[in-house]
């Protein structure tokens, strides 16, 4: 490859502000306080379940003991980009090199870990190296967003529960117990929906988003039929995969409905298959399928023709026909 | 890259004879008489209406109001393909260069365009100009073949009415009228099937084609299901999927009986969406879904193993399955 | 490209070992015995017959006469890579060059390879030249792996008789001949396998493989279950699609059971649509589907953690499907 036009190409990127679209931190901390919580990521301990299986629990709940366990699985993980992303950070932040990392240094590591990371200045500093400038968070609609700093984050919805989930009392519960009021009909569903975009739109809404499965489908649902749907999920019954279908297209019209009349765009993160491995690290059990069409959304992108809809796929069969949509259609 | 390969790659390709295997030009007019019906293509109006949505029809049957509106609209597509071919033509044939396409030089484009494209020898030019040895059209079974230039035009026909539209009376009295008789058994069908293929023949018929939904499916069906569907149609019922796909595979293989009889090779081009986007411009409605196999057209290919079909696909997803048929197959 | 570095990776390479974990050679010859038997592989006489289509049989049983039909189609192949390998095997081991290959020159170019090929000593100086240390085969339950040299030659059991051609009467009266025992209840069926791992285990088995057709899928069936299946095959019923995969899943589940036992990998083959195309060569009638996801393959491979699945797939769609199981599933 060309050696100056691979480094002009990077530095003009490396000097653009970083707008972070999609991120799983955590508002109140904002970045991770020691180096276990970054290998606590399922992107490190699912290679190392994948490498060398040990069954049994990762404990999570105590980083400085996961580092320990960590360490020595490092060397299955040399060849992937997880481990070049790991070295950069010691390198660039830990002042650590990648002979450092022997297994019998991890107390070490991560003491330089904490002295760096656990600093009430380390965020603002890291924002500031790195260049970030605003970061798009992923909220459930229960979190707390009370003292929230708008000029660096904005609170975006994940809508899952009211799409996928509706059938299961535990979730039903917990909605009514959160917004204080009873969820027996779909004036209730939708008066929560609203409830929960006011709250959102209060701490600078950046827009709705759900994670959808594999040949999602989208297609006119009445209220009727979503009510006879909700009473039966309430009388106990449970959703077989038509009726599921039917639910969800109707719940992520209302969604719809929500994004048009709060002008915020609905961000679709399509295809994913949750929970299909069963021997895997808590995060690091999904996967996708290669046979997944689009075709299912023409209703929803047609009708709410007015909401923008951002749009990712996780199959590279998608691709294509992602890049399609969005060049035939306005918004996509 | 190597810039003397590249160099001479395309000067070898750039002096072959050009043979259009597909267009969609009207052989009475032969070009585009002005920019404006250039930007009247649907490659073009369809970027601009996902680049910047406006409600409203876009004036098809003016070009230089067309070429007016379409101006101020292509700093949305500096970065396609679509504006690289434009601003070729703009030099190449206008003596206009990409600075000169201001939305206030709109009138003056038009005028020049004219000027130029507008004169009886222009087509003749264009081909020498470029090379184009002979063009191979794109026809409705009615369109009017009288005078055309068989040295340089090839009619081919395209059979969508046959197999996918039988069912609607429209068409089939249409198709009536056309030939002169009646629609009514699949021996009628047959007829006029034969009927378009003497007419065609006769001014020196190129292939006959189809744009095919994904996941078409081919099987044998007797006469009698066949007659059954039509008449069903004729009594003014409507067919659903199921009865949709047997007439279809019905009436494909009566279309390769026809081609066998002829000795004419069927052109499939596989995979297209109809009508998907409910914004879009004119030709400019349609996608391609990444779920579609080939499959379905085993019983096709194998019993017609003495037709060829040259064969395209949409979607890329379907691009290994096509070559690996090719290089199986002796007829594909 | 880089010259210099391609050719250090090319050496690199070509140093290495080679161990064929997958090959179709029959141990008892080990090499082709004349250059009608490379000819005669279907990789050869598959293109022939796609470039230039005649209906009749190939002489297989006859390498010369097949020699002296194929030199001629050799033209249409100069732009394969399986051409390239020819002329490669002509030039090294033949002393031949491209220029030589002649249709005329058949009779001298098969002389010439039995002069090289049919020594005894061949296949040695072959394997040593190639750098070849060890082959895994493709075996039948039912081959004589007697005398077979387990220092060069590993054994690999394909199991599609056991899990997709039950319900055929005369392959279970074979297997029933073989094994000298009944085959009419699950425990005869377990039986049997297990008598066939023990067999492939005395003499070195490498894995279990099998070829799987798309979309196949595995899911818990019961013992029950499977015997009324068997039952009704053995009355002389066929099955229907539901049915073939109901036995398909649980015999796929007992070939794990055995995997577990004796501690072998199941070699997974995933994709092909066999006897798709009707005038193929023998072997040259199989094609893929670009339609096909592993989904399938979930409850298999949760449930029989311990056992590992070496996994190929035919289709390029589902390439990063695999990947990605690789990534997260420790026995992918």
């Amino acid at each position: 490859m060309n050696g100056a036009l691979v480094n002009e190409l990077y530095e003009r990127l490396d000097s653009l502000p970083i707008v972070d679209i999609h991120t799983h931190v955590n508002w109140k901390t904002g970045t991770a306080r020691n180096i276990g919580e970054i290998l606590s990521y399922h992107y490190y301990t699912e290679l190392a379940n994948s490498a060398e299986f040990q069954r049994g629990d990762v404990p999570f709940e105590d980083p400085e003991e996961l580092t320990r366990l960590m360490l020595p699985k490092l060397r299955f993980l040399r060849n992937t980009v997880q481990y070049d992303w790991l070295m950069m950070i010691s390198r660039e932040y830990l002042g650590l090199e990648a002979e450092d990392w022997a297994p019998e240094n991890w107390k070490m590591i991560f003491d330089r870990s904490v002295e760096v990371m656990d600093r009430p200045e380390w965020k603002d500093e890291l924002a500031a190296q790195a260049g970030i400038e605003r970061v798009f968070l992923t909220n459930q609609y229960d979190d707390d967003l009370d003292g929230l700093d708008e000029d660096f984050y904005t609170p975006c919805l994940r809508t899952e529960p009211f799409i996928l989930w509706m059938d299961r009392a535990q979730e039903r519960q917990k909605m009514e117990a959160f917004f204080r009021r009873p969820l027996r009909s779909v004036r209730d569903f939708t008066a929560i929906l609203q409830a929960t975009f006011e709250r959102f739109m209060a701490h600078g809404m950046g827009y709705a988003a759900m994670s959808i499965p594999a040949n999602f489908r989208t297609f006119p649902v009445s209220d009727e039929e979503a009510q006879r749907l909700l009473d039966k999920a309430i009388a106990g019954g449970t959703w077989d995969a038509a009726e599921r279908e039917v639910w969800g297209a109707y719940a992520m019209a209302r969604v719809c409905d929500a994004c048009r009349r709060y002008g915020r765009p609905f961000h679709l993160m399509i295809g994913v298959d949750r929970d299909v491995y069963a021997h895997g690290v808590p995060g690091g059990t999904d996967l996708f399928a290669s046979v997944n069409s689009l075709r299912g959304y023409d209703y929803l992108l047609n009708t709410y023709w007015d909401v923008p809809f951002p749009t990712a796929v996780l199959a590279d069969t998608s691709g294509l026909e992602l890049v399609a949509a969005a060049w035939i259609r306005h918004n996509v």
